[in-house]
């Protein structure tokens, strides 16, 4: 099991985009899309990622925007597994 | 554009599966499913149909259930276009 990470390790360590939600224990990002459609294939590809990582968000798919939200259950907190895939999710809409 | 319908009216109309939120003036249900890709899958063709409807839920892809929330912006309330959508909705897992 990953380690938790404090404040500041997620701080240096999160990625471009996202931010800490400190009271939820996890770190969140809104892709924002010009289609609705583009938003839901982002999701489909997310969704891919995240069941190879065996790591799955809460995705929140609106209108042209999909709000995902990454914590580890099992360590009670933010762990590099949830910085290594929002990375890769990042990846997605480079 | 549509005319809100009542609580009365709702529950009457409400397809199988969903709940009316009155505090949120929404109808939800929550899918589940035997695997995550499963829902992830039926969150990219309900994106489809709510396309085609132009008519955009939102949707929260968590492990193995997605919910759906319905509701018509523009009217401030749930309409016939929810309670419409929601049937489509059910078809994709019947």
């Amino acid at each position: 099991m990953s380690d938790v990470l404090d404040a500041d390790e997620i701080a240096a360590e999160l990625p471009d985009g996202w931010h800490h939600d400190a009271e939820a224990d996890e770190i969140a990002r809104t892709f924002e899309f010009d289609s609705y459609l583009e938003g839901v294939g982002f999701a489909a590809g997310a969704g891919g990622l995240a069941e190879e990582a065996f790591h799955h968000p809460t995705m929140t798919v609106e209108w042209r925007e999909v709000e995902v939200r990454l914590t580890t259950h099992d360590a009670g907190g933010v762990t590099a597994k949830d910085i290594d895939l929002a990375e890769r999710l990042n990846g997605l809409v480079e």
